[in-house]
């Protein structure tokens, strides 16, 4: 009994280690997607101006490339959380390599909010797009390294070990989104107005590559 | 036994990713609420001048708006979030489209920091104080969207989605607030003296319609 | 044995959102100790200056007090910290009146960043350290009103509430730091340099009045 | 049974404590390594500028060392935190010195983002590496004093305390560590070329120190 108690504990432990890993990578994603509003200053007019409505007004206008800025960011870090919260969903272990992978996914979140400020600024140069973009293929690329870490079935990190069709459908998921964002940053070096406006709006396609793989996934997987 | 074991883990876990959810949640408001306080800079007066403290007092007078805005900020963000962990108490279960709900909810608690500064600068624009009651309306509506979809019967998230009454009182409470914060928008947008101070205390309504509905609650629903 | 579970399940509820509470608080503290140190900015030299070392010797030396201002308000929200967690050692359960009381002492936390850079910038002035040391002492009386609530006997929230002496040096603990930081204000109102001066040391009693306080409720409260 | 119960909830409620404590430093960790991103700000352009790609490219590179330094700050916080993981892996109770200690240590990791900010600004100037060397000198040292408070044997906070090998190895571990940020404070301090390269250089040294101990430590200690 005594014996018992003290498994329990020892479990109880290494389960809030392994909380404590998800914990602090939720609060670097959600410091990182509350400063993307930072970058949207507030305009400094002086009180004294004639007209300082329309001024505020053109101020305001002149930051509408930088809201459109701030909400992409903020939905492509909030799909990268939802698939982070997949994810650890799949995790019941710990160990040092799963640490410091995880830590190399959060070094690309922590770039966004300066390569989004960038795209906020500067967004209609090509080069600033394929930062922005490439930014955002090496999260979805760390996810991916995370999905094969953990369904390594040498490694005893996961259910996902025991289960080839999820971890196939696992490994497509994040490879396919990380894709799209390496898409942009490809069309973005092409110096064509067709690529410019492409890799601009290549990432509409995300929500519906993940729907149709979702349901793939959802008619193979009897769960 | 090892049966009932292998369930109370899963459990668990399925409790645990919930619970990250609303940590992940709190982080975002945490952040939010505490950047407030970064847009009344400290003056930045030449240690030199003539008379320090006196322009200094000066300086502290002239962003005593912001102080108010400051307050105003954190007293609704805070009345949010109290609404947040009263409707996550209700909840027990998630699925993707909750994780989206939330996501969606916590992307006008980020603007938040920005639309507030708008108003310390320029609360007397009515413009800036629309910008600002619709990003308030927009968090409030959100937040009735959330307890609309957990109160679902065809949803299994919540124990809201059993019983009519409560499920009643919850909407009612979030649309009331929400329908302040439009209030407050709409008076703003009419060019007269006594509409552009309604649109500012209109929000000194809220704790009474709250404690109103409360007290009609507690009477209805016997706990 | 299944009403059992459900009522385990309930109490397993209430025990998270009172653990949200403290996390939440915990947040922003974590967030209000850190943003301290961004009231230091880097030295913005030219790095064509001739003699680049001495310039950012001088500027780092004009920037002492602002680290001695950072130490000490880092101390003492690390203090307030730990009282806070000792406050909530004690409580087990919670109400709306509790949620509001503990968003009111953040209120004052969140407001550290600013009171403290204006110190880190005037702190010879008077005026400022009063404000510094009021917004300290708002800090320590809201500690007060939180031990106040939770021990009142009424409210079922806290064990305190069963133990007049536990009760009796809690107020006293939390009354005697909010006293020292009103009498640092109180001093800078006198226009002398010995009370000018007095008002800055005053706080160096704080850790010994804790130990004569903690000693003799130790020796009072058979444990 | 009921007696049963009660303790069970007293121990609960102690965990909570000390998972509180955790996750507070979690928090000052997840803020500390974001805010290290805001050192590197988005050049200000004027949109008008003839050959605005050319100008932006330019300043980007400017930013070079400042990448640099981003990336070797964000690594060793990274393995300042793995280490504070493994750290509270061990401990299973709390006192009030344990708070301090952990306060004392988390007051150097507030201060990484400055000295990294002054470092890529600086870093050529061996004054600003020694500063920054010194820093991360005193986390690895608090790291130290954490593992020694831990480890003894007449406090009853850690498995540590009763394990004499492995509270070997771990003072060991954390004692190289810091010894390694030490040289570099050292070797910045010669006036010659050859030092001046190797303060920023031997830090290469950490992992393969980690390295050469875990696998010693594993070696010796029977799992």
């Amino acid at each position: 009994m005594a014996q018992h108690h003290h498994e329990d504990l020892f479990e109880n432990r290494r389960q809030f280690q392994l909380e404590r890993l998800i914990l602090f990578s939720d609060a670097v994603f959600a410091i990182a997607i509350t400063l993307l509003v930072i970058e949207i200053r507030v305009p400094e007019i002086d009180y004294a101006t004639n007209n300082l409505l329309a001024h505020l007004r053109d101020e305001l206008l002149l930051r509408f490339p930088q809201f459109f800025g701030f909400i992409l960011s903020f939905a492509v870090i909030g799909q990268f959380w939802t698939n982070h919260h997949r994810l650890f969903g799949l995790v019941n272990n710990f160990n040092n390599g799963l640490l410091w992978l995880n830590l190399h996914m959060l070094f690309w979140i922590v770039l966004v909010p300066f390569t989004s400020g960038l795209n906020s600024h500067y967004g209609d140069l090509d080069l600033v797009w394929q930062i922005y973009s490439l930014n955002l293929f090496m999260i979805g690329l760390s996810l991916f390294f995370l999905y094969r870490y953990i369904g390594n079935p040498k490694r005893n990190l996961s259910e996902l070990a025991h289960d080839k069709l999820a971890r196939k459908y696992a490994y497509l998921r994040s490879l396919s989104v990380a894709s799209i964002f390496l898409l942009g940053a490809i069309f973005a070096s092409f110096n064509r107005y067709f690529f410019h406006k492409a890799a601009r709006y290549v990432y509409v396609l995300i929500p519906f590559v993940l729907i149709i793989i979702n349901r793939a996934a959802s008619k193979h997987i009897a769960k």
